[in-house]
């Protein structure tokens, strides 16, 4: 049976631009939100827009989780461990999990281009801390433009993907690459989102300043 | 008369490399170290690659401060604190300082791609605190190869000036440009230097697993 792709949060900007891009790519998407309906409603709207045979389905985040064998975290900031904590008994063991998650002062009423300090050191971190033994996690797909990613252009950014489970990069660094333009780039140990997230942060500046949407990164100097 | 610009703690391989490159742009370059004649050795060989009209000067880091109207940070974390300390009274009213520094775990012994917490919040805005008033600081310099700027090729990576002084963030940013295939891209304030010296972690993780010396990044989706 062909895998599923769990977006949680998915209704969101970042969460249904991710769903768009790899539902094109053939993948077979579940866009989870904490309202069933809304999440149904997201999907038929994607499948709409794609077409075609489309696989989008709606569900709640636990319905969600529950369903898939991997799992985007694109919730908000402020949300993200009270859904880790709803789903610790929800999880399939090998479920990998790809976070997201950028820590921005926006969670707590700051500005989306300043940081808030996470105790574990990142957003990853923290929430692998609130993952059962057995699912791994890898950081990715924080600097991509939610706004880039609802289109079906090539995006000019790279995917800074980091973890410390081989398997859980390696998904990840597999789904970046079916977004047309991407590239995924060993970001090194998960410890190394810290400085992944806060790029987007960095990125939402210069977005601020330009006044743009699309500010996006890439690496150059590397043999790829 | 012709500005001229101080390298201090120009004798290391970023500081050598940014001589480098300001002197072939035709900027009058004097290369500050802790030992005057390390300098001086330093300029001499400078001037031998660069040849021509090259400007290539050598002096303590006091000696070079004093006489310049632009200065670049070129130190280790480790010295930065030290050296601020020992020019306060050294400064010209309105020299320019541009720090480059970058808070790396190993100046206390631990690994180059890690960084250190800087109570401030970034290595710029500790320097900040080290200067006397009316010595406006900006933030640039910190993504850029050494081993690309002991070079004459053009460099592809952007250079982020971050300042909260304008005339700062105008000189960082026009030298930036004299370096080939450099951008140089307004990153906001000072405070945002945190985010621009943990990239340079990064970029050292990404040389590292690469076996390469020459991670650099780009921005896009700006209207530049």
């Amino acid at each position: 049976m062909a895998r599923k792709i769990a977006i949680l949060g998915g209704t969101g900007a970042e969460g249904t631009g991710l769903a768009n891009r790899l539902a094109r790519a053939g993948e077979h998407v579940v866009i989870g939100s904490r309202d069933a309906v809304r999440a149904q409603e997201a999907a038929a709207k994607l499948r709409g827009e794609i077409g075609g045979s489309a696989q989008v389905e709606g569900a709640d985040n636990a319905g969600a989780a529950a369903q898939c064998d991997v799992a985007l975290l694109t919730v908000p900031f402020a949300g993200q461990a009270a859904l880790l904590k709803s789903l610790k008994s929800i999880w399939k063991p090998g479920t990998v999990v790809i976070d997201t998650t950028v820590p921005l002062m926006a969670a707590v009423g700051g500005a989306p281009s300043r940081m808030l300090g996470v105790w574990q050191g990142s957003a990853a971190e923290a929430a692998a801390e609130l993952l059962p033994a057995g699912v791994p996690i890898a950081a990715a797909f924080h600097n991509l433009s939610a706004e880039l990613l609802a289109g079906d252009a090539p995006v000019e950014c790279d995917v800074l993907v980091c973890s410390d489970d081989e398997k859980a990069k390696q998904v990840a660094s597999e789904l970046a690459t079916k977004i047309p333009g991407v590239r995924a780039i060993n970001g090194g140990k998960l410890e190394n989102a810290r400085i992944v997230e806060s790029m987007t942060a960095l990125l939402i500046g210069l977005n601020i300043r330009h006044k743009v949407h699309s500010a996006g990164i890439r690496f150059t100097g590397l043999p790829l």
